[in-house]
């Protein structure tokens, strides 16, 4: 573990994977982790686990669909330590055929995969501003780039969550923010996953075809590293045998 | 005027432009026209002309975030005569520096342009499937297809729209329903238009950089043409002088 | 058929399916139809065919990757009635695996299907400028928008054909010239094709699968006239049951 | 410097930039490089370089047009130390109007930016699938993405080249090769950018709009050390201050 840095990492949306992932990997640079989901006690045993490694997390019971919420959480982040990068991380995948895509669904999924995340997008860009730069990444799903059959719910969120990544990106670039989009375009690899596919195929996943959170947490520290001259705006992340 | 068909054409928000065109292209060709916009009674003189043409349309005021406005207003229209295409062509083009994005602006444009349009697609969905076919159209615009500074609220509700149409294509086709996005990548020829890029630029718009709204709809008349073996689900137009 | 024009149209890869549909579309409007294929005695058919039906057409013998033989066809054609549409219609179908992708392959698709379309654009542009405007269509396949595996070659000058469009359209747009490009997204329905689905599936193919040549060069007229307040650079054409 | 790799990674194209800084990247983390230009003699003071700082480079001269000379250079390479990295870097950036492009120009820029690609990948491929794996990074440019005015040859070789990535990707990332395409979308610091951007603008360039090579070099180190269940296909690259 790093030395503790005065520098803070929140996370909108820090789920028991990738969230969580990218949770560890920024404790382990030494960075304040700020995490927010709606039960904040779920997050009770990955703060222990980054205590007990020698990092430093607080765990957030935020609601992301009000802005109020999103954006006290990100005060709050804020003041324990200048706020260098916020990753905004909420999925909502369904899928519906469109008869049956009702509009409560329709409204739900874009208020946690997009509305929230222009609200965090936005609410970050005012501290990154006040401290001179920083960070902003959007996590983003095959449905970002393509309105597959049953997705008009998910995929429209994603494609409205990737349009906020790119108007900030060229909105805030020229101010030393570096915004990102990353399309995870694989399952990640969880006992879930893992089961639903055993159910569906009627055997285990095919090596080569699931993502370990740990691997896309790296992308988005590399991301974070890059210098100001050579930033990346989008990129896709797969495994090795992912057919695409 | 052809002879009165059959058939039905509805149109959500038939503005002054590209709705009112489109509702006189399709009016020549016989079909009973019903158009909607939040105060119906501004379609009056259209629908004045359109019946000293020859031709039929019936004006509705509907408030097109509302499901059940929508879904009665399409239910009117294939009670009088069976549904062959519905059209969504609700704008909501606003620009603004991501941190004076109001999260009421980046509601209510979402309302408009995207989540209407899913209310708008799944219920004409709805009444083509049982009509055995038919068309779905949605308007989409350059911000459809990219995220400019400035346009997080308006590309984030077009890019959405764009996904559903995807996503309706893609289940809808094999049903026999034709599910198009028309990329209008240009300023359509209006006085307000034209008053605008003259303040912009102290000087009259130049030569072939607008559109006529009537070129625009006779794009959405020959989509509807095309036979079933050859549909497009997505074109771009643009006048000869416009830079892209 | 249409009184005699006099102007032209000009078919580079006039070959037995979407070429000869083509040929027959614009002949039935009065054009008079140029026609290359490699192999011009191939022609006969077609042009007795047109000839019989009361339209003009006529067979050259061109191999497209010779600068001097398709500077001669246009200038034939133009030279004949002052041109008004170049289609460019080549394909080169093939798939390889990488490493059993020879070089001799990898330069004959490209030389066939891209370096051929460049000279047929810019020989073309020569003439539509001079006349004073004019169109010229690209045709592309599924492979223009993403290299599959074992389409290396194939799409490399897929990709490459759509550049050359593109570029053409954003330099001639102004000058009055129409470049588009159709995505051409699914099989055409010959007895070959369907005899290879039959084979390759053990039974015939799907309704809704196949697109018949006619349907596709009806895409081609309307592309052909939209006024030029209103082009389409890009569209795709698929059949209604066509999975995407 | 880290102690020497029994590990070659081999770069076609190694010009005075990108090309130099991508081998100095890897030859401090301890691989042999294998540096392939036209005249290799310019690589002397590279090499030179290298090894002064304790690494290990081979300067090569070779026509990267000629599949024999490609073959042998990376036989070579393989001979060397087995090849786990190599990349195709070649550029051929030319603008003209569309009339004035000579067949010399597209079929040269074509050769050298896209057939020479193809033919490093797949002879790249043919090592890689032997030694069990590696990557195979192409380099991009905004032509790869876009045809713009004046980019008929240039965009046209670039789409290609993009091509036969996503071709190769397809097929051999299941057989432990990552293939990637870096979209470079700026220009890179260098003296004669700088002169050429104040000549035409009047001014020095501006802050934030030019990419040091050490920065794009950085991104390809860090795109092969993607463990292989997170790999990313396709990135852009750009400073802070690009507008796009």
């Amino acid at each position: 573990m790093a030395e503790q840095l005065k520098a803070s990492v929140a996370i909108v949306g820090a789920g028991d994977f990738i969230g969580s992932a990218i949770a560890r990997r920024f404790a382990r640079e030494g960075y304040q982790l700020h995490l927010a989901r709606r039960d904040g006690t779920k997050l009770d045993g990955l703060v222990a686990e980054i205590a007990a490694a020698g990092g430093a997390a607080t765990a957030h019971s935020v609601d992301a669909r009000s802005e109020e919420a999103v954006a006290a959480f990100l005060q709050a982040a804020n003041d324990d330590a200048p706020l260098e990068l916020v990753v905004f991380n909420i999925g909502a995948n369904v899928n519906f055929p469109i008869l049956e895509t009702t509009e409560r669904v329709f409204r739900k999924v874009w208020e946690m995969a997009c509305y929230a995340g222009f609200l965090t997008g936005r609410e970050a860009a005012r501290h990154l501003l006040a401290n001179g730069g920083g960070s902003i990444f959007f996590t983003g799903a095959t449905a970002s780039m393509r309105g597959g059959a049953g997705y008009a719910a998910f995929a429209s969120a994603k494609f409205g969550l990737r349009a906020v990544a790119q108007a900030m990106a060229r909105e805030l670039g020229p101010k030393n923010i570096h915004v990102a989009h990353l399309v995870i375009d694989s399952a990640v690899d969880t006992a879930w996953v893992r089961e639903r596919i055993t159910q569906a195929t009627g055997a285990a996943p095919p090596a080569d075809r699931l993502m370990e959170p740990e691997s896309i947490a790296e992308a988005y520290w590399q991301l974070h590293r890059q210098p100001r001259d050579a930033w990346t705006h989008e990129l896709d992340l797969r495994p090795a045998g992912e057919p695409w």
